[in-house]
């Protein structure tokens, strides 16, 4: 059975203030999140479809030019090449779900 | 911008004890579990390939006939067609992740 037991899955400060635990599927990446407030979530786009999910805390998200505020619990969803970027406004819990895998971060901890 | 938020997605109880929300995508399902302590998860399998992310408190898994006892946080790799069920040993916050999307569980809110 393979388990990922978070408190043993290493975390990297991947973006400042943010920082990042990964678990790969085959088909799948999962990240969690923790990002202080104030943190940039960087503009950047992936042909990897996304759900974000903010767990805690509110975010400033915009999506192809559309900003919204999205507090928590909420999960937005993310086409594949949509340009998207955000600031937390509070110290927030974020889960990503990504398909296909990011083999981006997947590298990371091969 | 598509956001579910999730203070306003139904919860159905689909299990004896266990209370869930669906948020779904193109290409994914993500679905919300809250469960009372003793609660079963039934023995099932599906086609799609699952990861179960054990937010908060303790399960009891099984997946093709391995057992392991499941500490949050922790996420879990259910591949396609494994047979897997469980028991909560607590109350516990779970979170599932599937590819291809659960268009049975789409189909309940359609």
């Amino acid at each position: 059975m393979k388990v990922y037991s978070l408190k043993k899955v290493q975390e990297r400060e991947l973006v400042p203030g943010g920082k990042v635990k990964f678990v790969h599927s085959d088909a799948m990446t999962l990240a969690f999140w923790t990002f202080k407030a104030g943190s940039p979530l960087p503009e950047h786009a992936h042909p990897h479809e996304q759900i974000l999910t903010v767990m805690e805390g509110s975010v400033e998200f915009t999506i192809d030019g559309e900003t919204e505020s999205i507090e928590a619990p909420a999960s937005i969803i993310i086409p594949p090449n949509a340009v998207h970027s955000g600031t937390c406004r509070t110290d927030c819990l974020l889960i990503d779900a990504f398909n296909p895998r990011r083999e981006d971060f997947a590298a990371l901890d091969a």
